[in-house]
């Protein structure tokens, strides 16, 4: 355990009983939230900060649950004392998105209605409703003022966020983040997707007392892992190299350590997550459009009161910087407070969880300017 | 039907009953090989171009097999009377590359041997194979001297010709080709592979008296076809426009203009494509690596009596610029023959399938210069 580390931490259940309305139109409830905090909330209930965690991401992002486990929160680097999102001066909340599979209410959760997992009638969601589930539980906490931060689909929420409630967040960190996917963005969530969907033991969602579809989330996984790297990055750690051998063995099975190194990364993350929450949460993802919503991104940002830090990484080509450069001009055409900083960075979109030290650098001083 | 197609063409087969050592070791054969010619052969038998196709094309590079085909060949652009490969000059030649399944032998050709289909008892080829079983077809025809051309693993098989060959290339057209894919593009490779092989239909590569593995050769069209466009071709083709509706579904269908072309292309692939040629021809491409071979790039260069032209594309990020500019590099450190050529094009890496104006200019620009 690091010794700045946040230390053990646990994730607890808030049981929201009543109903939201839904970006479909449907009233959907009770809803579970799984979160955890981290540091205390001050007496004005001002200090909280709210992270929010990308697309397989979970209410653990710091400290660790369990003596023995060998991997921290997702982003432990991040939080804790002296750290960039400092528990010694800030209350830090994070919660499992509407949609997941770590503790929120998501299509493999039991619907009350039916004492089964909701699998494909859990309802389409998007962005605006899990920042709404989020909402029911900032009020929980009887947080009054908020700070949200977040990387990639996290970067999207704090986006929403500023928008839905400009009374309450007074800062918002976007980090390798967009206010809409392109095109491209779109085309590998929908193959992703429709790996999952061919999968015959997809079962029309229906598979969680029967064999799970673990080839086609694999496949999923490994799309998406490409996407999170970059040519750069993949080049420096893999290369062409084969995967202990000399020579290549003139069959169909693994040669090189890249074709390695994804078939481990989809093998591992079907042991954690759903495959019907994927397929929820990037359609989500796809759907979030803020310029769409309220007719320009200058529209959408005219009502927000917050401070913005955009942060950038050059090697992301899923989430480019020049689409953190659009919402920056956007934020600067209507008169908004907004930092924008592009981070020299060969790690591709993963940079937000790896390139910390600079992160924390000006995270710092961006949470220093007025508190 | 174009006044300037070469018309009416036909696939024939060269029936060859020997065998070659393939890189493997392996002796094989007998070796169908599909082809089409168009022009005349002249008196010297000097005058010859082959043209060879990438990834999944075929023999059938120009004109129309029927006056009902709707589409002529691949490459018909640029193959016919006054076209960049004029037929009143030359002698066009375009054979399917061994390990296909147009007509040539692979994987789905009967095995003489067992009187059923080789499956994955079919050997695991090289780009350098492919080349061995051209030049069988080049003598056959009774060529003396040959200019070679081809597009993305074309360009491969190209450059292969020129230093297995020396002393029967005279010029080589590298288009949109690199001497080695990069990480990524392996990556890429390996998760389409990935696909197939975990499709519950693959059935160990014997499936062709049952059900076809059409999932997951799709979902490997598909991550392809995202590699060949680029974002730029993306978000014109597309955006984010919304397929046949005003507003999003609220499903986990199709919504996007970008999801449904692609769903396309993967349906329409399957019935013209068998998955284990697939699974053939990409693990060629992922083993290619001039370098590798021969130590340096110049070392392999370093026997060539061609004359190049490289032509690459700007927005190409699969087989990107930087890559034709090391191909170009090698040739000027070991004093060969060599014109290099970026065009600007906002398509991908299918540009070299679709810029062909260009591309014409150019390539009639070289093959003019000495004969």
């Amino acid at each position: 355990m690091n010794s700045s580390s946040v230390g053990k931490t646990e994730t607890k259940i808030l049981k929201y009983n009543g109903t939201i309305e839904l970006s479909s139109g449907i009233e959907f409830g009770p809803i579970d939230i799984a979160y955890e905090t981290y540091g205390s909330l001050n007496e004005n209930a001002d200090n909280a900060i709210l992270v929010l965690h990308a697309l397989t991401g979970d209410a653990h992002a710091a400290g660790y649950h369990n003596i023995t486990d060998k991997k921290p929160g997702w982003w432990n680097d991040m939080i804790g004392p002296e750290k960039a999102f400092d528990t010694n001066k800030y209350f830090i909340v994070s919660s499992n998105m509407l949609g997941g599979c770590s503790g929120t209410t998501g299509p493999s959760s039991i619907n009350p209605q039916t004492g089964k997992p909701y699998g494909l009638s859990f309802p389409v969601i998007t962005i605006e409703d899990a920042v709404k589930v989020q909402k029911i539980l900032v009020d929980f906490l009887g947080i009054k003022k908020l700070i949200v931060a977040g990387g990639s689909m996290g970067g999207m929420q704090a986006l929403e966020w500023s928008v839905s409630f400009p009374d309450y967040v007074s800062k918002a960190i976007i980090i390798a983040s967009t206010s809409r996917l392109t095109a491209q963005g779109i085309a590998f969530n929908a193959v992703g997707r429709n790996a999952i969907l061919s999968d015959i033991n997809f079962n029309n969602g229906d598979y969680y007392d029967k064999k799970y579809p673990e080839q086609g989330l694999s496949v999923a996984r490994m799309i998406g892992h490409i996407t999170y790297l970059c040519e750069e990055s993949m080049h420096k750690k893999f290369g062409r190299r084969l995967q202990n051998k000399d020579k290549p063995d003139f069959d169909l099975g693994i040669d090189f350590q890249v074709e390695s190194y994804l078939q481990h990364q989809g093998h591992t993350f079907v042991e954690r997550f759903d495959a019907n929450s994927y397929l929820y949460i990037t359609k989500a993802v796809d759907y979030f459009d803020l310029s769409e919503k309220y007719g320009s991104l200058e529209n959408a940002f005219k009502q927000t009161n917050a401070s913005f830090l955009i942060i950038c990484f050059s090697s992301d080509w899923l989430f480019p910087v020049s689409q953190s450069k659009e919402i920056t001009k956007a934020l600067v055409k209507v008169g908004k407070d907004v930092s924008f900083c592009e981070i020299e960075s060969p790690c591709g979109h993963d940079a937000f969880l790896l390139e910390f030290k600079t992160q924390t650098e000006i995270i710092k001083s961006f949470l220093k300017r007025d508190i």
